[in-house]
């Protein structure tokens, strides 16, 4: 039977934690058993959730400081029957964390779906290999940047900095996700501007760069935005989908007509995925349920960084996006906090399939962002040459500049 | 100049708040300031976010607990110019909390829009006076109830549950969260049946009672389908806000051809509210932006049940959903946890102008559920009258029962 499977990872103040898993599978579907009459157990049997499995876990020193009483910590596996539902995100997101995310210390860590219920959600339309195409790119990562400050600059300012991101070898470059429709840069003109700048580059350089505009605005607007902006030439989509919803960014994938690559920024997703004990954890979150919605490339902090992830939760996330699985693997795109000297870290830990993006790593080369990328796509060729940075600095300047300014690790 | 300000709780690790503030006002603008030249100064002035306040707090001793280092708690308030952003919602979180919700541990407290920038949402269509003249009920709480287990139960099953609620005199009736549109209790057909149903009771008490269906779905289908509900009769409609969006809400509450009340339910939203280090306060996420979005009743968590919030965080909801402002006030609707004994409590805790919602309170009633919604209004007209409980339960034994099976607080 279809269903889906949800992981909860729970912090019992009774100690019961076979009970405590009854209780949520049969009050977030048929609410009693037991007592009911046999005839009613054969007309509920199939909307029953059932227990798979509980596993006592020993809490770590962190859970045993937070809590002031003694907790039970434990995984508990959920199955959900996919008839209690209609199989789209919102129904699951209710059935199986609606109340049950407000119900005290629950941190949703795993889902699977059946392969029933799996095949009627897209997955990303291009995926790993539909990006590459497009940028006829096979044999590395792909490098990508962002625009610099550009809340109140004017267009010329957008066309400049696009350009010289593009002149330097970037594969992809990104709207920053606070940019949105306004009078100095509109969105369409961001577009069409976009489209003619990036043509004058390939025409200098003879290599292809996406532009991934910000889609914004109310909700009910965005899949004729979407449509126009691919009328006008856009080449990819960003999409901030948390301030939205999971739901919309699948709604966007499914449209024909919205047929260019989906960028997933995890805007707002921390208030959701940063505590241990609430919310959802990052596989699920950015990794399962984006690439499940359909998002063709998904950025996440990189364990390298400032604002950073545990790397074991960004390699989670990466899994999620890349194993094997009836839908298409999605880009895992490690954020923030990343420079040049960081590309063999960034290229062990992500392998080939990910995208490597850079903000002040690409703007802040002391020879401008085209340095900047120069440099970046140096360190790439050397990893996949086997060559140390130091050896590639030697030829290659613009790196050289770079591993002095931000060093290596 | 037209703006939104956020006050975050944050706990620094540098001790240095005064920088972190400055940090995040400009980080979440314009980028950098100090060293730009006057004329870029000139330029970006109207859209650089500005400190308003720091304040030192002394940490509790659940943060002393929680944290292995030493943390400077603090409460920062930012204002973001609205130059920044459109005016809807997901551009505001993505602009106040969209990276910074990613950036350790940083808790959304409270936000306050400039009177422009909130005259630009609708706000309830009904608000509390609005749904009151729909049921003719002015001068005490309102009594509310829910199906008791659907899933898995047909349309004969919805009928009964729904008549005998109706006829012991409650207010509102609405579907469990978790049906959604199914074979055996399709969407229309609750509708069309509700409709029926109602106008019999109505026939035998003279009381009208409102049905909220749970509006549930594709989110691009929402809104023909909230039409539909509305031409078939519909009274109010139940909306997962958390599992779909904000915006979402919002463009249902704007919309002139579904003119029936909202009532938004906080699944999911623990996910984002639960932790005292991450993600929204209630007061701002089901309380302020529900507001805005124009929910007309809000349910939450009670501070009486097992799944409860503390009692001061419900408080801050209901002020957030009733306090003066160009917006209309919603209901609030504390629930889980409700029966008749808790009613001086929770007149007293939430006042007239509140939902009292109850589940197994109303079902549990061992004469059946009408007789649970009979004691539920004795119980509210006696705290009217200024009698007690028991006293009241000597007139009406249906009351009676119910103390003595749950008890009084």
């Amino acid at each position: 039977m279809s269903h889906i499977t949800a992981t909860y990872k729970v912090f019992d103040q009774k100690g019961d934690l076979a009970k405590k898993a009854e209780g949520i599978a049969l009050g977030l579907t048929i609410g009693s058993w037991t007592n009911l009459p046999a005839l009613e157990k054969k007309q509920l049997e199939k909307h029953k959730g059932e227990v798979i499995s509980v596993e006592e876990l020993v809490p770590s020193a962190d859970d045993n400081r937070y809590f002031s009483s003694k907790r039970t910590v434990g995984l508990i596996k959920i199955a959900y029957p996919a008839a209690n539902f209609s199989a789209d995100l919102a129904a699951i997101l209710t059935t199986m964390f609606g109340k049950l995310s407000l119900d005290g210390e629950i941190k949703l860590v795993d889902i699977e779906l059946s392969p029933q219920l799996e095949a009627q959600f897209p997955g990303p339309q291009f995926g790993i290999s539909g990006v590459r195409e497009r940028l006829d790119v096979f044999d590395r990562p792909l490098l990508m940047s962002i625009f610099k400050g550009m809340i109140g600059k004017d267009i010329g300012e957008f066309q400049q900095q696009l350009k010289q991101q593009a002149i330097g070898g970037v594969d992809l470059v990104k709207d920053d996700e606070i940019l949105f429709d306004n009078e100095l840069t509109p969105f369409e003109q961001r577009i069409t501007t976009g489209v003619q700048t990036l043509a004058e580059a390939y025409e200098e350089t003879g290599k292809r760069t996406l532009y991934a505009v910000n889609l914004t605005g109310r909700t009910f607007d965005l899949k004729e935005k979407a449509k126009r902006a691919v009328e006008l030439g856009a080449s990819a989509l960003l999409f901030n989908v948390f301030a939205y919803g999971l739901d919309v960014l699948q709604s966007l994938a499914e449209d024909p007509d919205i047929a260019v690559p989906l960028m997933a920024h995890p805007a707002v997703s921390g208030a959701m995925t940063g505590s241990p004990y609430y919310g959802f954890s990052n596989k699920v979150l950015l990794g399962k349920l984006l690439r499940l919605a359909g998002a063709d490339l998904v950025l996440f902090p990189s364990p390298y960084g400032s604002v950073a992830l545990e790397k074991q939760e960004t390699q989670d996330i990466a899994t999620a996006l890349t194993t094997q699985s009836q839908l298409k693997p999605a880009f895992p795109v490690p954020s923030a906090g990343i420079h040049p000297g960081l590309t063999p870290l960034l290229i062990n830990d992500f392998g080939h399939d990910a995208v490597i993006n850079a903000g002040g790593g690409i703007h802040g080369h002391p020879a401008g962002a085209d340095a900047g990328a120069r440099a970046f796509r140096a360190a790439i060729d050397a990893v996949l040459a086997g060559q140390t940075l130091d050896e590639a600095a030697g030829q290659q300047p613009e790196l050289r500049t770079a591993l002095e300014l931000w060093g290596q690790r």
